[in-house]
């Protein structure tokens, strides 16, 4: 608890003024002001948490954050829970979708066991930061201890920690969990006090049954454990998952050493409302990559206050949504380093209308 | 005539396919079903156009095409005419937006004049395909000739087949042009059959009243040059520009040597437009990268049966669009070639429901 208090009091409030220097910054650029529309945006937000009109992009890294859930139990998922950590062995061994991506815009992945169902063993690009052997089944009772969620949390802000020395300028967020639309799902409509049937949807390809099913797990979950939805801890415990808690921290954490967050999809934005509720001013430094296809996505971003930058219709998770959010900021980032002004090209300025 | 002529000859159809071989390659992977949403798409569509599930993206270029509108008489734009050929030279320099962004997805630039309303000089990174020192005033008659309009086109397609023998595997259109939003929502309105005021948009960001008088200029062109609606060229030559029938080239002939054409904004869109009234066949290599902030742009993309990737609020041009675009393009083709098979990578498959 010790490491999650110390630092929510150093995350400090972020304005993003697209009325201050980067603004005028762009203002001088050869083009007609604000044609470039949310790019402008993204370098303002960046250049804002960095406190640099000059910040470049140089670390880039991707966390994508595994484990698994008791909730499994009740058919809630299409996939057996082993497809966790056979998942994690082909983020290791790069050929999943996270790894083309991230390896495209030059990010680097970090695989975190944050409580996957069976042992795994550390390797360069493996980090285990085990909770627990997977979460309990939240239908019976908290998927998880308090003190336990307080760890998870804690775990994200380590891992930050952990990559500072070698050099972090942004981060992106990813999951992998068999059954975690589940606890993401219970999340949304406890935190947006929602009901259950519009803050679930099909996950990785649930018929119709399987998703009534899904449903009434989740109901059965809020009612059986009465989750706080003043307390994001409390909600986390009691109907959240390893990986998500430590998505939470990732957001804390990078916040508090003043960092953009580029979250991905569903279960990404459920962790960082858990984040956004235990302290508000890690708002500014969280950035929406995509709206994904699965439902409530948008209702999470809508909660945050979020516009997500892409609408692909995927939904797929790892973090791969947040892989080309990074590529976008970089491009803004690029925009704000490299064109030339009016004067510096000189190019003729508009007419006074 | 005669090249363009051959050109639409040998323009053959390209079936885009997402049950075919690479919706099977796709559903192999270890993934959901469908959950990489329109990177799937993207990467169906190229691997279409190539016949080649191994296909890969090498040669990337963005052809910013540059021209003048002696409609800018009638005060349709916020800058001063001289801007096209300033922007020319910025962009040889390397300090526009374009350069930064094609920089950054790995995409060379090529700037053509093709009717800028001073004599510049070709330069390892500048063609010139002059067709005229700007074009006519609309208002006052048809802005080209028939034949002019005609070599516009073919300017655009002997570009393409200069840059074959170097290799390309997709282009990205792109436009400069002080005054060509002008044209291109004249083009709209009389392929669209639609009034000038839902065709006609802020360009460049001006006020009420000029913006009223780009209107009046429009109506008027339309008025006296009666352009027929089912002659694309006819129209081109009426109310067009040389860029415009530049980017039409560009279409046909991308078609015709089977490359994907990633479309930048409004003026692309207008190109677009004309290349595919020319051939229809020319729709299915046809990619939108974006919607433009341009009012007009959407309604450009419904006639061509497109949705775009990006919405960013973008309205520069130049090709900024369709460099990031490109970038999409080429994350999908990485996927493709790049990803593990839930066989290969040992991930169980989803349980039948």
């Amino acid at each position: 608890m010790k490491l999650l208090k110390h630092t929510i009091g150093h995350i400090k409030e972020v304005v993003i003024d697209s009325h201050g220097d980067v603004g005028l910054k762009f203002k001088a650029f050869a083009i007609p002001g604000g044609s470039l529309g949310r790019l402008e945006e993204l370098a303002t937000i960046y250049a804002s948490i960095k406190s640099d009109l000059n910040c470049k992009i140089k670390h880039k890294k991707i966390f994508t954050m595994a484990g698994d859930h008791g909730v499994v139990e009740e058919g809630v998922s299409a996939f057996p829970q082993q497809v966790t950590a056979q998942m994690v062995q082909n983020f290791i061994e790069g050929g999943a979708a996270i790894n083309v991506l991230a390896r495209y815009v030059g990010a680097k992945v970090i695989v975190v066991d944050c409580g996957v169902a069976s042992h795994l063993e550390a390797k360069q690009c493996l980090k285990i930061k085990k909770i627990g052997l997977g979460t309990r089944n939240m239908t019976e009772g908290p998927a998880m201890s308090r003190g336990e969620a307080v760890r998870s949390i804690e775990a994200g802000i380590e891992l930050i920690e952990e990559e500072l020395a070698e050099g972090l300028d942004i981060i992106g967020t990813g999951d992998m969990g068999i059954g975690n639309t589940t606890p993401s799902s219970a999340i949304l409509a406890v935190l947006g006090k929602m009901d259950v049937e519009s803050a679930t949807g099909r996950g990785t390809g649930l018929d119709g049954a399987a998703l009534q099913k899904k449903i009434e797990a989740i109901k059965k979950a809020i009612a059986v454990n009465q989750p706080n939805p003043n307390d994001p801890i409390d909600v986390l415990s009691k109907v959240g998952g390893y990986e998500i808690g430590g998505i939470a921290g990732l957001c804390l954490g990078a916040a508090r050493y003043r960092m953009p967050i580029m979250l991905d999809g569903f279960i990404s934005t459920a962790g960082a409302l858990i984040a956004n509720a235990i302290e508000p001013k890690v708002n500014n430094y969280l950035i929406a990559s995509h709206v994904s296809a699965e439902k409530g996505h948008r209702m999470m971003l809508n909660l945050l206050n979020k516009v997500p930058l892409l609408d692909l219709n995927m939904r797929l998770g790892e973090g791969t949504g947040a892989a080309l959010g990074i590529g976008l900021m970089e491009a803004a980032v690029k925009l704000l380093n490299e064109m030339a002004t009016f004067h510096e090209a000189g190019v003729s300025e508009p007419h006074n209308q």
